[in-house]
């Protein structure tokens, strides 16, 4: 694998907004686009980044993913918000959610927005991230493609059924963590595909339902969540917060309307955001926040322990200076897309070169 | 182990009851203890049933409970509540915070309250369960005593920090979960520890931050989240939820301030309730819960599975016709308790007979 293209953020911004606009992305949705693979390469979430251009792409050429809705607000209730972003991609729709929900929670202490129809393949952490920059706690929700299987059972169901929590800290980035719900992420399996790398124990089942290393095995047949039972009741509360709660598709229904299999499933997303000094009655944030810091000086003060947040932190750092590097296969099979014609070519999204180059996102 | 009293749940409520007015617990105390022990043993969640009146007694005996403080209610903001229990036991407060935030959450579709100053020795699924009733969806976290280690350190910091969740169901009780964020119950080592049974792995490391099969060396060293770094990722989510956010103590704070190790912690809850119909644009309540229902469908065809609270669920059916079986020792052992006159005897609550006749909880 050769990282040999190096590129700064802002060239990557450049690069992944020039490719949406010759697609056939409005302005608005390219430029949401861009922030979010180049917020994903700049803390070294490869999974998210300049990789997933073409799943932004096939959903669009497939006819699946508008490339100009503007999201709407309609407020359903004193603290509940929705977005409808009319089966465009999310990060439009979350970037419009973000400061009415903002304002909601530091109105009324605790909001939520339902997002609707938006087709999402990109992380959470972004949104939460951004509330806790602005003093709130953050929690996020979407649920996916069928890929993981319920308690007990070996067929595919749940999505990987990702969750995000954020926690605002003073003079430090927030505390943030991003998880799936599944044991391994999807594209972890793809990448040991890949390499001719056996899975770890506990990831899935084949289409036997019997347990499977092989990661080809494991695609056919289904994920497991993380941490057994507990696991699979995290995975099961996502699918019903992103999915029946907000209005929205189950995961089983979002993959079945992805008929051309692009990998990019339109669904819903809850958003929940807590304005923490309403929650206290001295009105005293400093020290709410200096509370909040004990705790993370006590994990920080065991040996081999870090805050989840912190690679990614560190990532950034490194690359506001250095830039990233861009594996040259994915950056000239970018270069397909700098020009409306299409050369017909379809970027599968499993078990594809794309993959080459991905890194395990970093939460 | 003998099973040799039986006991139906009206028996239940009068024993637990007069045992704690017979300690100096109020009316309204007692019954609400009374409540939650009883709601405990009709379920089978047995080291949430007679065996907790000890633990009940202890904290109250040793001055740090209160055996007639009035949780008082106060409004933080448009949808946040503040009940302050005024360093009493949980179930009165759960109990007078349950309408107030219902309501709220009907008034502004998604609400929380702040459980403050409340010592918690009783399961989270009662105060979940009763939103779900009513047609909400709920939340509950709360930290406790440290026992558990962070994500990569081997020392105590976190609770055993269970969270739960509920969702209404049509002409069914609500889906309930109720899962603690260490990888197991510590009642359960303790049981282990009194049958001379080894334990699984990945459950503990000892004093010396190595892995422990043996129950002792466990409990003298620290227990393990669930699911690896995902599920301490959960533990550090709760312990910030419980604690700095509704400005309680942290599950160290709680412990150091639990001077006569009565393993009855005092501290905070958060509990969120969300109305789901607020949630969705056509108000269209029962397609809602007939979308949640389509995916529990989904789970049961497949073979293997159970929906999280079923055991409990059918316990109850079981234990209406049955009532329930309690140990003989410890039926013999909570007469110590019934009349004011104090044996001078502390029930330990680790390692203790009382553990005999506990079953695992059953989420």
């Amino acid at each position: 694998m050769q990282y040999d293209m190096k590129l700064t953020l802002s060239e990557v911004h450049s690069l992944a907004k020039r490719l949406l606009l010759a697609q056939g992305f409005n302005e608005r949705h390219a430029n949401a686009i861009a922030n979010t693979v180049t917020a994903a390469e700049r803390d070294e979430c490869r999974h998210h980044g300049l990789f997933r251009i073409p799943f932004y792409v096939n959903a669009f050429r497939a006819g699946q993913a508008s490339g100009d809705a503007e999201p709407t607000v309609t407020k359903l209730a004193p603290s509940i918000i929705k977005v409808d972003a009319h089966h465009g991609f999310s990060p439009l729709a979350l970037e419009v959610a973000d400061l009415p929900l903002a304002e909601l929670a530091k109105e009324t202490g605790i909001a939520a927005v339902a997002i609707n129809n938006a087709l999402s393949v990109s992380a959470l952490w972004p949104e939460v991230e951004r509330l806790a920059e602005k003093g709130l706690v953050g929690f996020a929700f979407v649920a996916a493609s069928p890929y993981v299987a319920p308690a007990g059972g070996t067929k595919p169901l749940y999505g990987t059924n990702p969750m995000a929590f954020s926690w605002p800290r003073e003079g430090h980035e927030p505390l943030v963590f991003d998880q799936a719900s599944s044991a391994s992420a999807r594209g972890e399996i793809q990448v040991r595909l890949r390499d001719g790398r056996q899975l770890e124990e506990g990831w899935a089942v084949g289409p036997d339902g019997k347990p499977t290393l092989d990661p080809a095995t494991a695609l056919a047949g289904a994920q497991l969540p993380f941490g057994g039972v507990k696991g699979a009741a995290i995975a099961m509360m996502v699918e019903l917060l992103a999915g029946p709660l907000v209005g929205d598709l189950l995961s089983f229904e979002a993959g079945e309307k992805d008929v051309a299999n692009t990998g990019a499933p339109c669904g819903g997303e809850l958003i929940i955001a807590i304005d923490p000094v309403r929650c206290i009655e001295n009105g005293n944030r400093a020290a709410q926040l200096a509370h909040g810091e004990m705790l993370f000086s006590k994990i920080l003060e065991q040996e081999g322990t870090r805050l989840p947040s912190d690679r990614r932190y560190q990532a950034r750092k490194r690359t506001a200076v250095e830039g990233v590097s861009v594996p040259k296969v994915l950056y000239e099979q970018l270069q397909e897309f700098s020009t409306g014609e299409f050369s017909g070519k379809r970027f599968a999204y499993e078990g594809d070169d794309l993959i080459k180059g991905t890194a395990e996102q970093k939460g």
